[in-house]
């Protein structure tokens, strides 16, 4: 996988959500179509998305500038799995929306 | 766990990495102890992390402003451990740098 680096004037969202322990309910689903349709929008640069064993995620997606980021949340289907979220999946979440002011990446040189 | 929501000017690193599928090498324990020292530093405003079993790891810190986030990336300690990060843990990763534009939380009533 390669790892995003999203350049300077880019806006970042940052989604970090508790799951509910009760089971997925069309999580599973529900995430892989939004990546897919996320990836559709424009203005779209990049995401990436982990879950630890605590039911602890953080998804983050990259948008090339703010008017992207919004286009992007007020997607209906978009708009749609959001509540979905909010009555099965989640006991909690933040998020946050930031303007990047410098990125860095590295990789390990080929053995 | 109560998610870190930050406030509007906050500054927040987003660490992405991929790690290498040769065992630990110490790495939790790492982990742990940066999270601690993160945590005594000025300006110091949260941290959550996730790692999937894909090996891809986010995480995210929120610092009072630009100043504190440098501060903490040229901590000695922190300077030290990054550079075991490459030589023993990570195959890659990506940082950006951002300024909080908007944030927001949500929690499931109470049942």
């Amino acid at each position: 996988m390669v790892l995003p680096c999203p350049p300077v004037g880019a806006v970042v969202v940052v989604f970090v959500s508790q799951r509910r322990s009760d089971g997925d309910h069309g999580y599973g689903e529900a995430a892989e179509a939004m990546e897919v349709l996320a990836a559709r929008q424009p203005g779209y640069l990049g995401f990436v998305a982990a879950r630890g064993t605590d039911g602890v995620g953080i998804a983050v997606s990259y948008w090339a500038d703010d008017a992207a980021a919004r286009a992007w949340r007020d997607e209906p289907e978009h708009a749609r799995i959001r509540e979905m979220g909010r009555t099965r999946w989640y006991d909690s979440y933040a998020l946050a929306v930031a303007a990047v002011e410098r990125s860095y990446d590295w990789q390990r040189e080929p053995a």
